[in-house]
């Protein structure tokens, strides 16, 4: 039987659109890890009855709430008053609380008397229990209600993430008995969604029921997830694997990496496999491909650095490039992608390099390009390959974003076929 | 009489937490534009009774529900299905869409047949209306139910996007009277969001009762959110200025931006101001301050371009750091992060740097710093200011995040008091 969560994040922030809901996606994946499937993702603004209601809802359907937010000092928090009322309960005072206050703000220089809104973040519902949050001053709830249970979090993204680590995820392996949820993702490329799912359709057809198969598709590639439950998970890992090479069987000329999920991810694994480094010349993409890069825990082995060449002199001062060709054939071209590419593999010392140049729009570029046109260029000193994509409809944040992707995959590529 | 929103996002990769809910946030300050307030986001997986239920409930409480998600052409997409079902009816095909898939696949230059999923996408419930989509294969679904509406978007980011501006925004303008919503954000600094609440009480509780307040905080900073509701955008922004002038009176000396949301854009404004360029020399941000600054469209006009210098190779060599500064202080140190500011200034030729080394984590890099260890340096050549920050309990993510903002309010704060 598969225990059901439901996730619940209470903020006006979130409901107009001015920060993005990144807990969420947090805490389902530490959810799915030991087994636990997530039914519903809520957001609701910081209104009373609004969140009761929510509580309400969360409880009805599922075995778990994780609640994030509202739980602050000021006006707007109203998530603790919302449970006193749900639970219909008064609030106690916990003298614990306060001592890792006075903690906390020692350690961070404030050495100051606690005001009456500190003192009151040790107000607890009776109902439930608390768990000391040593990351911030409102401290985590955890409520049992019948075999259910409802667990409060602050909102503040590296309060929570430490707190699931190190708190609910323990204690939710302690409660819950659970099947275990493994994905695994690979990247499909060169054939429309729709046809790769009339030519797949057999094998799918007969994957067995606790294998779900999922199509993602993105601008370039298709994403397919496998996501199966069960309760082991290297035999779940197996019997995936299995269905893979079935795949192959079928489709196999079109699968352009066996664990995709996150490019940045592949080619860290790839480069170190191939014991390759790395660089970047960035001009439209901006440092974006470095970043994902540098995101990958671990990089500093194969990653050496980028040059960022947003204005043209950096890319004829520091990397090189001929003003002639830019003269000739434009900022956005073949030549200056090749040459960017080239330059950052000399002047950084790398065995790779790979290069964009573009315009992101919405405006055009110092020359006549038309937004949304960029190269690409991907080299090791001797072969390069050159890409051209165009992406006329994507605004200023999707363009990057997909170049990026593009431009890691065209890596992953390059070494697939010329380091065997 | 306020016109109230549900957002529905249907998608089984952001209930397993693969997937951030991006498209949410930008619906959510599309309609704010247009004065549509969302009372409640709501993420369900791709199962047919979820998904209805979910319909039943938007459309029940709120005036609009914006559906995006599950309208491909694979067995996994069941909105179109679920639609049916709620609105009891059946589908019927529409050849224009047939018409716009044919259009779409030659400009994608595949020339093919269409196969029997393309042509599923012709049909629509009879009780919607279809509306075109000329950035991908599934159209959008307007369905009008009684004086309310539930609108079907694709999933797909850019397609979204596009339907949103060019096709939803205008209808939802034409078919809802609106009040306006206007928000405002500044940003404090120096104080504990409790303190600050407590000095701006009397302020807080005189706010008319159309102008709420909501406290966001950071780690080192609070974001004070003001939001109006009325009828007419320029009067209500005067009365929010109205307010912060009043506001200044009291903690004036906490404000640091009175135009904050993203620093990236505070700082662009400012060097556009001040006629400045900048350049980034990064380590340990691995060029996340290089994408922020250039995620802000019309950059390219003050940012010159960025050295990430991951590897210490690439600090001696192209920024020239000192070799004996390293072995002496180590590579997270004052001297190497002022050294890597002078350097970018000098070699990218820009009025202003900004640099950073640190040790992000998770595992401890060359030298024997702590994780969460950075040193942050601005320079214009002349004046230098270094400051050093320690977050030992962020994960690598939320420390690379958190040390670019820190970066970017840091050149706020330099370019305030060397640039008067």
């Amino acid at each position: 039987m598969q225990t059901k969560a439901t996730l619940l994040t209470i903020g006006d922030e979130i409901l107009i659109g001015q920060i993005v809901d990144t807990n969420s996606a947090f805490i389902a994946q530490q959810l799915n890890k030991i087994g636990i499937e997530v039914e519903e993702i809520i957001s609701v603004q910081d209104e009373l009855n609004h969140i009761i209601e929510a509580f309400q809802r969360g409880i009805s359907t599922s075995d778990i709430v994780i609640v994030t937010g509202g739980l602050g000092p000021t006006k707007d928090d109203k998530t603790k008053m919302a449970l006193c009322k749900f639970l219909e309960c008064e609030l106690i005072r916990e003298e614990k609380v306060i001592e890792n206050i006075i903690h906390l703000f020692a350690t961070r220089g404030y050495k100051k008397e606690l005001n009456n809104l500190n003192q009151d973040q040790a107000l607890i519902p009776e109902k439930s229990t608390f768990i000391q949050n040593k990351y911030g001053t409102a401290p985590c709830l955890w409520t049992t209600i019948e075999n259910k249970v409802l667990i409060n979090l602050p909102g503040v993204p590296f309060e929570m993430k430490g707190l699931m680590r190190d708190e609910i995820i323990p204690r939710l392996k302690d409660n819950f008995q659970t099947d275990i949820i493994v994905h695994r993702d690979i990247l499909v490329s060169g054939i429309p969604e729709s046809d790769l799912a009339i030519l797949v359709e057999d094998w799918e057809s007969q994957l067995p029921e606790f294998i779900h198969l999922a199509y993602l598709p993105n601008r370039t590639s298709i994403d397919l997830r496998f996501s199966a439950t069960g309760d082991d998970e290297v035999v779940l890992r197996n019997l995936i694997q299995q269905e893979i090479e079935k795949f192959k069987l079928i489709a196999g000329k079109y699968l352009v990496s066996e664990n995709s999920g996150k490019a940045q991810q592949v080619l860290g694994d790839l480069l170190k496999q191939k014991d390759l480094t790395i660089s970047t010349a960035e001009s439209c993409t901006g440092g974006n491909i470095s970043t994902l890069i540098t995101s990958v825990s671990g990089s500093s082995s194969y990653f050496i650095g980028s040059v960022v060449s947003y204005a043209t002199s950096v890319k004829t001062s520091v990397l090189g490039v001929n003003q002639k060709d830019i003269d000739q054939h434009s900022v956005v071209s073949e030549q200056v992608a090749k040459q960017m590419a080239l330059g950052a593999c000399k002047v950084l010392k790398t065995n790779l390099a790979v290069s964009t140049t573009g315009v992101a729009g919405p405006n055009k570029g110092e020359d006549d390009n038309e937004v949304g046109t960029v190269w690409v260029s991907v080299t090791n000193g001797q072969q390069t390959i050159n890409k051209k994509y165009f992406y006329p409809y994507l605004d200023r944040e999707d363009f990057i974003k997909i170049v990026s992707t593009n431009a890691l995959n065209l890596v992953i590529q390059f070494v697939n076929q010329n380091y065997q």
